[in-house]
């Protein structure tokens, strides 16, 4: 068993109301790793890094199961990175610097002791990457989930629609639900988007939830933990893709019914990441901090249901 | 055991981007009734009407089990009037008309034989009118439900504060929590407000929700149902308070286990009210259709929790 996951490692720079980061280790693969890593025994990642990548940050991926042979580092070239700032409702923000560097030009290559993947993680990268990545895997995986955004819709829809159409599970936002289905009512939406290929749809509501559908018309919705502070939104949503590929590849039970718990685990790990900057909080979590925020959720989900007559 | 449901009695006058009504039957009172009608045997009602009031919109409120006795009729005076119309998103709208009209001069009084009040719905008014009724009553009620909004922070903070401390749950919505307490965090907001005097606080998210806090720092979140279409959101929120106190007044269990699952009643009912104008989907339900949507509702939140190792 292993579960492969696909995604950027990158350095980020954030500013918030709160204060601000120097260049932190940051990247969709970084936050899906490190929260995978609470479930999975093992993760091989896929991904590419520049000669600037300091052996510190090698060292956190590595502490975290992460197994690294298939991430590229290219001599002379530069790590992806990410700056942005926060504005003061912390549900929006600026991006201020993205230099693609080492990212623009990733053939990503997997190395044959990554062929025994049973769970796929294709994190948010441009579509005919997370598409090579699939092709070259020479048995299908029991499950890929694959995570996208709206700029992917803007400039690449077709190779878009190429890679959703092989997937198990599609994450996008709420916002991006709209937009990739044309429909304001996310059931709606759902239902469009998973006539274009997953069996699942994930939206995610930011600090409002996430959704759950299949093609049945099976819905669960699952909030997000209503918090004393947001200190810093970055990686929520590849934490909680990671959280919930990872409580997957633990468990290996691909019902709706183990999907919910997967939420619930990924909601969790995903309200702790926002609590400090960068990786800071997922990074170093004892089993007890995460149990407790686990059971928070049950607190805040928890009803004993009865009909009335 | 009587509830008391203390609101408008109004006519609406609502545009949607799916159409727009004449003058139709509308007013918190109005709404609370009707939706506390599917739990409650019977409804004492507060309000003010004018002489333009038609003996079929009485019939309505007769129909679903409401008392009018202490319905105030002026003569020659004309009914409370609000004319709204709905935004493309359906989560804003902007007030084309408001006629106070009878509603300007309203001095409630209590009926000697509503005198056995056990539960009071104090629907969103003036929060002098509000305090009036209560102090009207001779026995404090076993509960004291109280909604209002931002227009009384406004314009009459100090009489809203002065109901606010004499009530045991306080519904308002997200931003007028935000604005009450000067915190961002709902978290924050919740535990401020508390201190305020009320010792439940109900934060309705629409779309996305409501979460219920207790002092002890309990919190329950309750998620709206998505829908294939919201038609027309007035009354939404008043549906859901009727739910809400309806199903406590019916049950007569006041923990805090139990107003989750009164929560969910209003919630369901409030999903009902959306999908068509007005009144026209609540006021004449069967306890079918209630009680699919109350599966549904289970359907979308219940998790089978278990924690790992």
């Amino acid at each position: 068993m292993s579960l492969l996951i696909v995604g950027t490692v990158a350095f980020d720079k954030i500013e918030t109301p709160f204060g601000k980061t120097e260049k932190i280790l940051g990247g969709a693969g970084t936050y899906i790793g490190i929260a995978s890593s609470y479930f999975a025994d093992k993760m091989n990642v896929i991904s590419v890094i520049g000669e600037d990548f300091p052996e510190k940050y090698r060292t956190i991926l590595k502490d975290h199961k992460m197994n690294l042979d298939g991430v590229q580092e290219v001599i002379g070239g530069k790590t992806f990175f990410w700056e942005g700032k926060y504005h003061k409702d912390m549900n929006s923000r600026d991006t201020l610097t993205t230099e693609l560097n080492v990212l623009a030009d990733f053939h990503p290559v997997v190395p044959e002791s990554y062929q025994d993947c049973e769970f796929l993680m294709l994190g948010n990268l441009d579509p005919r990457v997370q598409s090579k990545v699939l092709s070259q895997l020479n048995t299908r995986p029991k499950l890929v989930v694959m995570d996208t955004m709206d700029f992917w819709m803007d400039i690449a829809w077709d190779a878009l629609m190429d890679t959703i159409r092989k997937v198990d599970v599609l994450t996008i936002n709420d916002e991006e639900a709209r937009q990739m289905s044309g429909e304001y009512s996310l059931v709606k939406a759902a239902r469009k988007i998973l006539t274009f290929g997953p069996k699942y749809l994930i939206i995610k509501k930011g600090e409002h939830g996430a959704l759950l559908f299949d093609k049945q018309s099976h819905c669960y919705f699952a909030p997000a933990m209503p918090l004393e502070a947001v200190f810093d939104p970055t990686g929520a949503g590849d934490t909680f893709a990671g959280g919930f590929v990872g409580y997957l590849a633990k468990t290996k039970d691909l019902s709706f019914d183990n999907m919910k718990r997967a939420i619930i685990y990924g909601s969790a790990l995903a309200s702790l990441t926002v609590e400090k900057f960068g990786t800071d909080q997922i990074a170093y979590l004892s089993q007890d901090t995460l149990n407790q925020r686990v059971e928070s959720f049950r607190d805040l989900v928890e009803v004993d249901f009865q009909l009335l007559d």
